[in-house]
């Protein structure tokens, strides 16, 4: 019998589905509210999430995706969950924006970390990609007067610290971070670790290493701009080669299937239960046999 | 040509180094001393460092070695640089006795971190034998109330841990301590980590793997009872499974270079320079070749 294995865990994270809701809600408010308040626009300072198909459900509630805290002179603006820089924060509340804060509870704590880090003198080292909103928004509330740095390079470069703190991206690799920790403690006497990274995607990492070595061909679904999706699909990779990175079901060609009698499913903390349900029934179309088993693996 | 390759830190670290001189420097005033100050017995806490022949050099000149606080009624002690615990310190001083302290600056760094790391409510994890004495001193100055770990599973079986701060004995390799901040991090959101391996420990044990690795024998000199000494015996027979352990040179039985074309030598921190001068005389006597090439590795 030919097999779906799919990770517990794929898909929607605690702080996407809280950022999803306080969006919803928010646009709720907005259609039941007063004529005043209907009228403020709605923003969400990039999108909500990295996931276009979601975000499109958004738009159509009236939730507009700017790029830019120039692009919004007024109304209410929904902070996703990476969180924003302090200055945009700053600049957002002198205008009068409405700041409605979706940011992930254990962004936030990366945040707060990084901050009384600096403030105590500490070096600030942070695990992630520096492009990253996330990891630009920790980095905006390291006080000054600190070293920060965020490579490996960096790190091995740098010279005369006395003490560091280190924090990471919550989507970061738990081998990475140690990664970091270990070439800090070569050169640096006193370094303290934050483990900031979310333990659902410790979960999903684990659970989806574990699929991809069981499946013939390995999905990952996710946005092709989602890191902590691209981050999964390298996993898998490194353990299955026959690893797909896939955005929707319609992307799966049936040829991928060919003689595969087992496909493991993950995805990404950012993407929503119904492109995996999608996903599963595109399979089940593509094999056209009448018995399947869909197992979660956990 | 044959050669004899030694690492170049092989030998008394500076700790050692210091404790001896003040043994010695204490010894030389009481036999230079008054007739009451030279009536005044020398004893030492346990052997100066972990070197019968040096502690028997030690003995001729006046310095009792003394397994307990008890066996001190009166006179003085030299604290060797291990360091010892606090409450034999205090017990000695409700003596009167005098106390000469040659614990190793390093060692004192770790006691005072695990001293401040209770203090401020932390966790405190040592990584090092919880039976060696610098252990048990560090240990010591860990104020009540906090978790005390000093193994692996210790660690493993915590819970409910918040942050926990690491200390290492000073001559543990990184690579135990780095085990330990792994499994700490996989448990403890925070983790403070102060690395107080000596770097004369970390650059003996690096440069003894290379000349392990080009060695066609290696010899690692230093008593049995020397914990640092065992463990660059291990090390180094990792990557040369020809690693013999000895104490001097007389030990080395010929046998043991039969076809050998280069011997590695290393030695621990308490080995004195005259016990691996003595094995390069030996090795040149079972050698019997003329031309004898002695380099250091560094």
């Amino acid at each position: 019998m030919k097999r779906i294995l799919i990770a517990r865990s794929a898909g929607f994270c605690f702080g996407v589905k809280r950022a999803i809701s306080i969006a919803n809600e928010t646009a709720g408010k907005a259609e039941g509210g007063t004529a005043e308040t209907a009228a403020l626009p709605i923003h969400s300072l990039g999108p909500l999430i990295h996931n276009p198909q979601t975000v499109e459900e958004l738009e159509k509630k009236g939730v507009r995706v700017v790029e830019s805290v120039d692009d919004i002179p007024c109304g209410k603006v929904i902070v996703r969950s990476h969180g924003i820089t302090r200055r945009d924060g700053e600049a957002l509340a002198a205008k009068g924006v409405k700041i409605i804060d979706a940011t992930c509870p254990f962004v936030k704590k990366a945040q707060e970390h990084a901050r009384s880090l600096s403030r105590e003198g500490y070096a600030v080292i942070v695990v992630g990609d520096a492009n990253h909103p996330e990891v630009k928004s920790i980095i905006s509330y390291i006080g000054g007067g600190v070293p920060i740095l965020t490579s490996l390079s960096d790190l091995r470069d740098a010279s005369g610290i006395r003490k560091a703190g280190i924090v990471a991206q919550t989507t970061q690799s738990f081998e990475n971070l140690m990664e970091f920790v270990s070439v800090a403690l070569k050169i640096i006497p006193e370094v303290r670790v934050y483990n900031t990274i979310c333990h659902a995607t410790v979960l999903r990492q684990k659970e989806s290493v574990a699929v991809a070595r069981e499946a013939d061909v390995m999905v990952v679904l996710g946005g092709y701009n989602s890191a902590n999706t691209r981050r999964l699909a390298e996993i898998c990779r490194e353990f299955n080669p026959r690893t797909r990175h896939i955005e929707t079901a319609a992307e799966l060609s049936p040829e991928v299937l060919t003689g595969v009698s087992c496909v493991g499913v993950t995805a990404g903390a950012s993407t929503p239960e119904w492109i995996i349900e999608e996903l599963v029934g595109r399979i089940r179309s593509i094999w056209k046999e009448e018995k399947i088993q869909v197992a979660y693996y956990q």
